[in-house]
Formats: C-alpha cells, sequence, structure tokens
C-alpha cells in the first residue's frame, strides 16, 4: 500500500504562531485550551510549563495569562486588564479580522448573520464585538422568521465552507437590499480541504488526523468521506486498525489545522510498520 | 380554451410613472425611446404630441426634455443643463437607486461589478457615475482573467434575474475580500417573473406581450418557454396565429413592464375572437 500525504494539511499559521508563542512564555496559563489539540497542549506542559485554565474564573496567582487562538470576548478581555497579570495574546490574526469586522458594521449600523458555530469560543468571542443584533446560523433556513432589517453584515466562521457560506449569502440577497459579505473563510482551511479533495477522489482508504472537537478537522474528515466512503478520524496512531488497509492500494493522509507534525509522522511511522507486517 | 392572466404583469410602478410625466407634459421631447413599447410611444405622440428624439444631438429648438425611464448618463445630463430647455426627470427611481449606490461606492474606494447588458440605456446611465472601474458583466466567467481588487461592489440591471446574479456573487465571494452586493432587481419584475412561472407550468400555451427589444419582456419569454413549450412572444394582436391554440386548453398571458393595458385587452379580445370562431 502506498501512503501519500495531501498537497497541504495540519498546523496552519495562527497555530504555529500561537504555539511558538506559548513556548516562549513558560509558566504561563492559557485561557481556554490553546489551540484544538489535547496532544500538542500536553507537550506544552510538559516541556514549557504553560497550563490550561478552564476560565478567566481559574486565573488566580498567575502571572502571565495567554489568549487562546480562537480569542477571547470583549468583556474576557476587559476582565483580564482589569488583573494584575501580563496579556500575552496568540489570538490568530485571521480571528482578529472577524472581531474587528463585527466591530466595525454593527458601529455603522448594521446587523451582523454570522455563519457558525454558537458553541465555539472563536463565534462567541466574534459575537461580542457587536453593538447590534448578531444572528449564529448554521443554515439559511434559521433566518426564515427572523425580521431582516434593509442592511445585513455577513461574516463566517474561519473554519467553515464556502459552499455552504455563498448559499446562505444568496438566500439573503432575496430577502435584503444590501449584503456586505467578509469572506473570513480561512484560506488555510480552504487550501487543506481542497488538497483532502483532492486525495480522497484517488485513495481507497484515508485517514483524517486531529482532536474530534475540531470543527476544521471534522469538516476535512466530512468532505473525505463524501469521496471515499473508508476515511477514518483518529486522534493518534493508537487508533489504527490494520483492518481499514487490507486490499487498499492508496492510503491518503491528512490533518486538522490544529494537528502537531509529530503527531502526523507517528502515525505514518505505525502505518508503515502495520502494513509492512502486513505483507 | 380558457383564458388566464398572470396573476402580477405588464407595467411596473416606474413606468406608469413616466407615461403620467409625459401625458402631463405635451409637446415636449423624450431623449430615446421614453419606455420599450413602440405603440405607447405611437399614442404619447399621437394624444399629447409628446416626439421620440434618438439623441441630445436631435435637439434643436425644443422647450422640454423628458429623460426616459432607462435615465442618462452623467455627460448627458450635464449637456442637458447647458441648453435652454426646462429638463423633466421620468428616470425610474429604481434606476435612480442603482446610479447613486455605483457614484456612493465608487467615491468609497469600490470598483464595481456590474450585472448588465452593456449596451443598454440603463446600463449606460448607471455606469457613468462611477469614478472607478466598472466591469460589465452577464456571466461570472468574463471575470476569469480580471485583477480584481480587495472589495467590490455588485450592482444588478433592475430587469436580471436573480438566480444568475447570486451566481455571480458566489464567484466574486470566492476571489474577493470584501463584496458589498446591492439586490436592485426591481421587485416588479421578480412579481412578474414569479407569476409567469407559476402559470406557465399550468398551462399548455402561453403568450407574453412586449416589446421584442424589451429586455424584461424576453426574460418572461425566457421562463415561460422553459416550462411550457409553446410560447410566443407578441407585440400586439395582429400577430396571432389560430393554430398555436388548437386543441389547447388553458392560454396563459403575461405582458413586459413596457406593455400597456390596452394591448393586453386587445389581444385577449383577438384571442377570444379566435378560439370563439374555432370552437
Amino acid at each position: 500500500m502506498k501512503i501519500e500525504l495531501a498537497k497541504s494539511y495540519g498546523f496552519c499559521f495562527g497555530v504555529k504562531r500561537a504555539i511558538k508563542i506559548a513556548e516562549n512564555s513558560k509558566n504561563a496559563s492559557t485561557i481556554g485550551e490553546l489551540i484544538h489539540n489535547s496532544l500538542e497542549i500536553d507537550r506544552l506542559k510538559n516541556n514549557f510549563n504553560v497550563k490550561t485554565l478552564k476560565d478567566i474564573s481559574e486565573l488566580k496567582n498567575e502571572k502571565k495569562a495567554i489568549i487562546r487562538t480562537h480569542g477571547i470576548t470583549k468583556e474576557g478581555l476587559a476582565n483580564l486588564k482589569s488583573r494584575d497579570v501580563e496579556i500575552i495574546d496568540a489570538t490568530c490574526p485571521f480571528v482578529t479580522k472577524p472581531q474587528q469586522i463585527v466591530e466595525k458594521m454593527s458601529s455603522e449600523g448594521y446587523e451582523i448573520v454570522f455563519f457558525g458555530d454558537i458553541n465555539h469560543p472563536e463565534v462567541k468571542g466574534v459575537m461580542s464585538y457587536s453593538s447590534k443584533n448578531v444572528y449564529v446560523i448554521l443554515d439559511e433556513s434559521e433566518l426564515e422568521t427572523v425580521k431582516l432589517p434593509s442592511k445585513i453584515a455577513v461574516v463566517s466562521q474561519t473554519t467553515k465552507k464556502i459552499e455552504k457560506f455563498t448559499k446562505i449569502v444568496s438566500y439573503l440577497m432575496q430577502r435584503v437590499k444590501e449584503v456586505r459579505v467578509f469572506n473570513t473563510i480561512c484560506n488555510a482551511t480552504l487550501e487543506n480541504q481542497e488538497a483532502v479533495r483532492e486525495l480522497s477522489s484517488r485513495a481507497d482508504v484515508m485517514v483524517i488526523i486531529g482532536g474530534k472537537n475540531s470543527s476544521n478537522t471534522k469538516q476535512l474528515y466530512l468532505i473525505s468521506k463524501n469521496l471515499c466512503p473508508d476515511s477514518y478520524l483518529i486522534e493518534s496512531e493508537n487508533e489504527l486498525e490494520l483492518k481499514w488497509f487490507q486490499n487498499k492500494k492508496l492510503c491518503g493522509i491528512s490533518a486538522g489545522a490544529s494537528t502537531p507534525e509529530w503527531v502526523i509522522q507517528n502515525v505514518i511511522n505505525k502505518l508503515e510498520n502495520l502494513t509492512h507486517k502486513d505483507s
């Protein structure tokens, strides 16, 4: 069996940057998980004593607080600033952008339609910057009973799919006179998605590596599963099962934007070992 | 054979308004055809001595110049103002709107994508209000080789179809960070389209009445033809042919936004006469 990595996979710019910031902030504490990857969080804890707090309320005698890649709410930031703690901002610049857009647009009188998961910390952070109504939706049908104003600004969670985003915009165009669309979907996510689409259309088995609570990893998995039914989502090499690879010719590999390179390498090593034994 | 009128058809608000303005401006001259309907233009000439000039260059000793429903270019308006003539503005308010949008957006630094026919007088008028690049397109593929800036404002000719407009916007969203969408498609057009869609899906023959150079009439005809292959586009009752209606049960009727009520009534009378003789 041949093993092939997707052309683009794994860590994006914002995650690489956040890890570097954390590595340079020994003994700091992050407010919530720095990134969606428990293995990398363990490594930062073990090697750099970077702890993970559940939320601000757990902040006691810490000297340094790191804001995670997903950002923080406006209120959370104000709370941090009122404390005697050094604030280290590891918010992904691509997340800061929609925060700024939402703040500016709402101040200009636009209500906001936000395409995203209402429970995702990035979304909670972005929403908090609006001074007007924010409609957080995953599907345009959720707006069916909403009385919309004549102008709307539309923003997306960075990890969402463009195809659905365009559908939401098409729907809004037919209900609202002005729709101001900001494509805040991250390019890195798109590139990883494009690469997994290409690879999964050729492979007969796909392994997607990433946190099971990571929305961009799940997205990659869904695209892959759609084109290659034998697709598997795993967090580490320990979940690999030999039977997945029996009689397969090409195994494609991709990884979520929060999956560390060393985790991917471990999977490849184990996979080579497994299939080598098998042959 | 039963004859049924579409729920919404014929004159829109802007055309009704322009005709009223012309009727109240005896002996005036319109710069270009007031509306896209030669029969109504003849009536205004015969009953109110409202003449039609080809363009401003034909303006000689006229005392009153009427700007037609499609509007006029910014330069044309300046030209008119420099002359000793009373200017009567019959521009449809729904056409004035995109002119204002294009002027404002270009002054705010947006380049413009305009969904429309480059040769249509409405489009020429709207375009002239931009101080930045305007890309007039009928299909998103026309932008494939264009180097686009990071923000674009998108406007549509009032008589275009929303389905295609949403496709153009979806395309732009994937190339440009900010797409500011103004849905300037006229509601009257949409209502007539919706009504013809409903009726042509039930009828076994359709007659669409309107100017053959009227883009909204052609649009109605295309929608109708798609759902009812026996669809005919005529300008007056004189074009009706008995054979179209043989063995038909339901004849649907609609008319373009520039088609006068009396023309529609003439068609219905002739049709009842024809099919009555036939039975």
